[in-house]
């Protein structure tokens, strides 16, 4: 399918059919698609944990303003992010290194900067940072979704500290930032049918 | 090409083909997928400025801590925010009304519900609410881009103030917070062929 038309048959799916499962190899591809998104730096201070069981998405449903979809929809995404710290800055040098083989002296002043940088910020500014890169990389895992022919609906209402209590994210060094429940749309989602809303392009974009 | 192809395909590309112009159907279909975008309650707070003139990208080039990709690309994604008042979400009501004739019985408490919830809100707040819906159209359209064939490097580098100044994005009431040279990579560009760095799948994702 064309990218325009998945664009437009993708909608944010009110009802899933809670008796279709994404097959594994769908979700592999997604794991695929998430780790190869760009984030700043090439950092990653993202990662996706993929809830596929029933009786724990039924109980974050309450953590998340009862939107029944969680509890619904074949796989719950949860986008958290990690702290960035002179160790994650470290090992991403690492495997910069490892990966590529670039000398230390290419690699050097630009790691001290980042060094520099961060230890700059504040815990606020660097949690800012992450999130940013959480709705970069759900923006492309929403895209690449519909590609694939599956439905989802991203979620910003949640309450993340219910969620990382419930998900014991804390003691991962994580915290939840962003929900996706994905699955299949249930064939009476009236909301699938319905006109999408939009500003006409000409109003949404400009070219100078 | 299959998506996970064309994400391992993409990266932030450091040296453009100054010669290569992306042609005019591909930019309206950016675009139009641009306007696809999935955005927090649909509201739409980004709006796409592209920049197609090389004076003026030179121009920018100073003011994007001097990378030349600016210059050099085809054409400059200019990602900007808006502020959400309250005549901007009475306008998104009326659009709903206008593209789904939804009855206002249906629309009034969801619309008092954003105009009380948005009331409440810090300038900060808004702004960073509508940064981060920014950076959800960028993950979107890098791998729109990605499909497309056309390369792209999503840039957090550049002074947004100057930007806001030279592209007279203020008197809009637009800022400026994210900036994405998009056009072909260079033959001689060495990144193109570096491998690219990523932790291991199971670095950056878990099931749960």
């Amino acid at each position: 399918m064309d990218i325009l038309e998945s664009l437009n048959w993708r909608y944010a799916t009110k009802k899933f059919d809670s008796d279709k499962i994404i097959p594994q190899a769908k979700i592999e591809r997604l794991k695929e698609a998430f780790n190869l998104t760009a984030t700043s730096y090439g950092m990653q201070p993202v990662t996706l944990a993929i809830i596929k069981d029933k009786a724990l998405q039924n109980k974050l449903v309450t953590h998340s303003m009862n939107q029944q979809q969680v509890g619904q929809a074949s796989h719950v995404l949860v986008f958290c992010i990690s702290n960035i710290t002179k160790a994650t800055i470290n090992e991403y040098f690492d495997r910069v290194k490892a990966i590529r083989n670039t000398p230390d002296d290419i690699l050097d002043p630009f790691k001290e900067y980042l060094l520099d940088s961060f230890s700059k910020k504040t815990p606020e500014e660097i949690t800012s940072y992450c999130t940013k890169q959480a709705y970069l990389s759900l923006g492309n895992l929403l895209t690449v979704c519909a590609l694939e022919g599956i439905d989802a609906c991203p979620m910003e209402g949640f309450i993340p500290e219910d969620y990382d209590n419930v998900l014991n994210l804390k003691e991962k060094g994580l915290q939840s930032v962003l929900v996706m429940p994905i699955g299949y749309r249930a064939k009476d989602d009236m909301f699938a049918d319905l006109k999408k809303v939009r500003k006409s392009v000409a109003e949404s974009t400009m070219e100078l």
